[in-house]
This record gives C-alpha cells, structure tokens and sequence, in this order.
C-alpha cells in the first residue's frame, strides 16, 4: 500500500478508529514489528559488504567483548568523506584511539584524545577537503510524488529514500529534481568538524545518543548509522568536560578503540553480513503506516502521524553473529 | 519576540540568512544558550517543593553518589496519577525498589523486580483508578492564538504551555477551548501500566532515553520529567530481555534505589531549589527561534523550524547542589 502524500489534515483523517477499517473487527492489528516479520526475503537488501564498518572497542568491566557496526552511506550521499573514513580505517589511523566525548541526550565521539595538540597522532595522506555545498544532493525523483513523504518542520518534507531518511526540498515547482540530505537521526554516524564551513576529514566521528539534533542537518556531514551494538556507545559514562568531552583527570573513562576494518577487507569467513528491510517495498509502507498510526492493543489512540526518525529502518544481520 | 504561528511556508522563508536581519553584520548571532544567560530574574519561576521528587540510587561502581530529582507536573495535567505517586513516595513503597528494564533508544523503567508475582512488596492503601478520558485536559486559550505554536505530525500543533512541552486540538474552530496533552519527549517521566486503557497505578515508572517515542502521547500517562541526574538513568547497562528488561541471569545490573522523598517533606535546610525559564516570557521566545533557525557561528545553515521535544525547557538549580 503506497500512501500518497500525507498532509496535516490528512493526519487528523486518520486519528482513528482502534482497528483498520476492512479487517476482520476482532483480529487485532498488528503491531510495526509483527509486520516486519512477515516480509518476503525479496523484501531484504543485502548490505555491500564495502559498505559495513566493524569497530571493536576494548572489552568492558567484565571483560565482555564490544563490537560496534556501522552502515556507511551509498552515493549520492556524501562520498568525499566517506572515501576519507575508508582511506583512514585501511591506514590504521583509527586503532588505538579512543572515545572522548559522551554527551548527555547529543552524541558520542571518537578519535585522538591529543586532538590537533603535539603527539597526535599523524593522519595518512590523501585526504580530500569538501566544500559546504557537499552537504546536500541533486536528485531526480520522477517516483516521488507517488511515494509516502512526511511534513517536516525542519526540512518542509522527508522521506526514505534507498533505505535512508532524507530531507527534501523541491528545486522549483516546476521540475522533478529535488535537494536531498540526510537527516540526524539517533544512531546516525557523522564528520566531526571545527568552525564551518569545512565538512571535517573523517579523523574524529560521532553517533547522535539522544532526541534527534536536527538542527545539525545540512551543518554536519552525515557517513553512516549504527546498525548493531549501539548500546556500547549509548551507554557510556557521560563526560563531565565542556560539550561531555572526558577531562584529563577523568581519562580512565575513555573506552579505547581495538581496531576499526572494513568488512571486505576481512577474511571471508569473518566478514558480517546484514539486510535492510527495502524502503521502496509495500511492506515498508505498511511498516511505516503502523509506525504512524499504532493500533495494536497495547495502544488507545493512534497518533495519524510521525516523524522520520520515529521510522527505524529494520536492519537485520543474516551472517557471522 | 512574539512570533505568531509557524506554518511550513513560513518556515522555509526564514531559511535564510546566516545572520539576523536588522543586527550588526559584524556581530554573531548568539547560541540559545548565550540568549538563556541574559534572561532577568524574574523570567525564572521557582518550581514548588510539592512538585519535586528526590531519587537516590545506589553508588555507582566507584563509589559516586546518585541522585536523580523529578519535577512533578502541575495542574492540569494528569493529577490523578501524580496523587498516588506522592501516596507511594509517603508510604515509602518505592525504597528497595529498583531499575528493572533500560531498552536502547527507548526508555529506562522503575518498579519492584517481583512484578505482579507472589513477594511482590505490598502496595499502600488509597491509590486512584482514572480512566483513559484523563490523559486529555480541556484547556481555555484565550491567549494561545498569540502565542508561538509549531506544526507536528502527531498533535497538529505543540506549544510549551506553563513549562511544559503539550500538543494542541483545537475542539472546533468557533471555540477557544483546545484539548491539550503533555508530550514524550527526552527525560519526560511516565507511569508504566499493563494492557489498556487502566493508566496505571504509579508502582512503576519510567523516563525516554531516546528519540522521542511520540506514539505513546494519550496512550500512557506521563506524570513529569527528569531535571537533573538523567544521565545515571540513560547510561545504565540495557538489559538483554524482551524489551530490556533484566533478565534473573543479570539481577546483578538492577541498580538499587535507596529512597524517593518528595522536596517539601525534607528537612528545609536539604531541600533542593529548582527554576524554570517561564516560557511564557519574551526571552523564551527567542530562545525557541534560536532552536529553529541556529546562526552562531558553528552552523551554516539556520533550519528554519523546530520540533517541540528539540526545545528544552531551560531548567536550573538554584541551592543545595
């Protein structure tokens, strides 16, 4: 079921009742994930394995192993700087850095705890430099008008787009081409930078940990998610420096980083291996549908509405667990 | 600045520019924080010791104290439920007591690890049954046409009324009278309940961790927020059962809680103070604009809106650090 279009009004339309209309009354809906559940293997796109990041933090109090992968994002978003993030995972330049900052409800972030001061350590050469303009994309969307966008405060529309949330600005009335940016979700991976408007050289990243800081859209160039072992970088302690930067005397809270590769570059054997459930999917429609209208029987009254970052993209992994 | 309503339009037409029209070019414009720092005296307003509620966990692994205030809501808003937790807190039901469940991106929860099974620990007399008709307050605005309001998938509309983050109905467009609800936004505290539409009984309480599960607005019962301390709750190892709890297996993560005390029944010398920015007064207004459309220095592009658990109402404390 593709939705067109939702408007606010439309949303109201759609504030009842408790079970959809045309079911059986006394089936109850399901709910977002029992939808997901019934997805046809078809449905599942599987993850370039060039595109999966496994970083392995040190083992915690316990000794339990820490291993955090990330999603880096495929054109036409932000290629410049993930070429950058790629040229530095295969130099080693991340191994041995460490978390420096967990900020409460923000982010958490990862490099040099020397920073740019003496003993930091030096960055591999061929690194580009992107310009601001870099932030968003030009696309053509001849099926965006037949596909489900939401009202966005910060960006006017949003949509999934290639198993993503984008922001969306039409160019002109008049054309289908678009501007499109990612958007700053929770477990979203970006470029920390320093003043604008450089995009940062992939040196130092982070992962927002809190309510969606969407202000950051367009400011910050986005590379990737986290697509398992989020709660190793939620669940830090927060720092008690300026912006939760760990302060010296504090440093023992810094969780080091054992190694970050490449999923290709690994043996075959070890590399992972993940699907996403495909945006452009019916069942993602009515995934999306459920998020927007929960009607399950926990639930009394659907909202007949959500944002986009209320719309996880299910990821599961399929290999190497 | 009173700004009148937001709509989508408007809010693409303050896209621009990087710097307030009307100021010194020269000068940057200030963060909300910067704006938050010139706010008089009387733009603050004390939170009343009935309505604070002190949390003391367990130390930490090292030792560090942990403590936690919740500030209850006023009237209106769900006075039932917040009648028994004060009932709860008096008789003392909730010291033992224990975080039983932290699901990632989604809400750390309170209560007695026994649940509804035999040794559950024996709740006091005098606890209200409300109905689901309750999680809705009618509220007259008068000024509320005035007043800035933000365009939500969800409510249709939001504001912060009296401190606190509602969406908005209006009930028919002749009337001034709204239906208004409190929102699920970061460190907001809700009361956990079974199947509905009981609201539950307060025995078990819990606050979001994540991005804001908005879905859950008039399906549970919220009954205040986190103010200081939330990151003793957000930081918490996730549990590896169904939706976070705890399994028995890791009984040894449920961080205990010592004791929960209501401000006004401490001795006054211990009682903690807390103040809100009214956001009722002109110096929140344009601490809300500077949300949506960021120009200090950092960013480069001003988003233009905001959405209304992405303005955080600026609380501090004002004796018994």
């Amino acid at each position: 079921m593709n939705k067109s279009l939702i408007s606010l009004a439309a949303a109201l339309a759609l504030a009842s009742p408790a079970f959809a209309v045309g079911e059986e009354e006394e089936k109850p809906a399901p709910s977002p994930g029992e939808i997901v559940e019934k997805a046809a293997a078809s449905d599942w796109v599987p993850i370039a394995p060039e595109d999966l990041m496994v970083m392995t933090l040190a083992p915690d109090a316990e000794g339990n192993p820490r291993e955090v992968v990330i999603q880096l994002m495929p054109a036409p978003f932000s290629q410049g700087w993930i070429e950058n993030i790629k040229t530095l995972t295969r130099s080693g330049y991340y191994d041995g850095l460490s978390v420096i900052r967990v900020q409460d409800n923000y982010v958490t972030q990862w490099g040099d705890p020397s920073g740019d001061e003496e003993g930091a350590k030096p960055l591999p050469e061929g690194l580009k430099v992107m310009g601001e303009d870099e932030y968003v994309s030009a696309i053509t969307g001849d099926d965006l008008l037949a596909r489900t966008r939401y009202p966005d405060p910060y960006a006017g529309w949003t949509a999934l787009l290639g198993g993503w949330p984008t922001g969306l600005r039409m160019q002109t009335s008049h054309t289908l081409e678009y501007q499109a940016w990612p958007t700053h979700c929770y477990g979203m991976v970006g470029v920390a930078r320093g003043m604008s408007p450089n995009t940062g050289d992939g040196s130092s990243l982070y992962t927002v940990i809190g309510h969606a800081p969407r202000q950051l859209d367009r400011n910050i160039a986005l590379a990737g998610r986290v697509i398992e072992g989020m709660e190793h970088l939620s669940s830090l302690p927060r720092g008690k420096g300026t912006l939760g930067f760990y302060e010296d005397a504090e440093a023992d809270k810094r969780t080091s980083i054992l190694s970050v590769r490449i999923a290709s570059d690994m043996p075959s054997g070890e590399q992972p291996q993940f699907e996403y459930l495909s945006t452009e999917s019916e069942i993602f429609a009515d995934y999306a549908d459920a998020r927007a209208n929960r009607r399950d029987p926990f639930f009394i009254v659907p909202a007949g509405g959500v944002d986009i970052c209320n719309i996880p993209v299910p990821i599961r992994r399929v290999k190497g667990e």
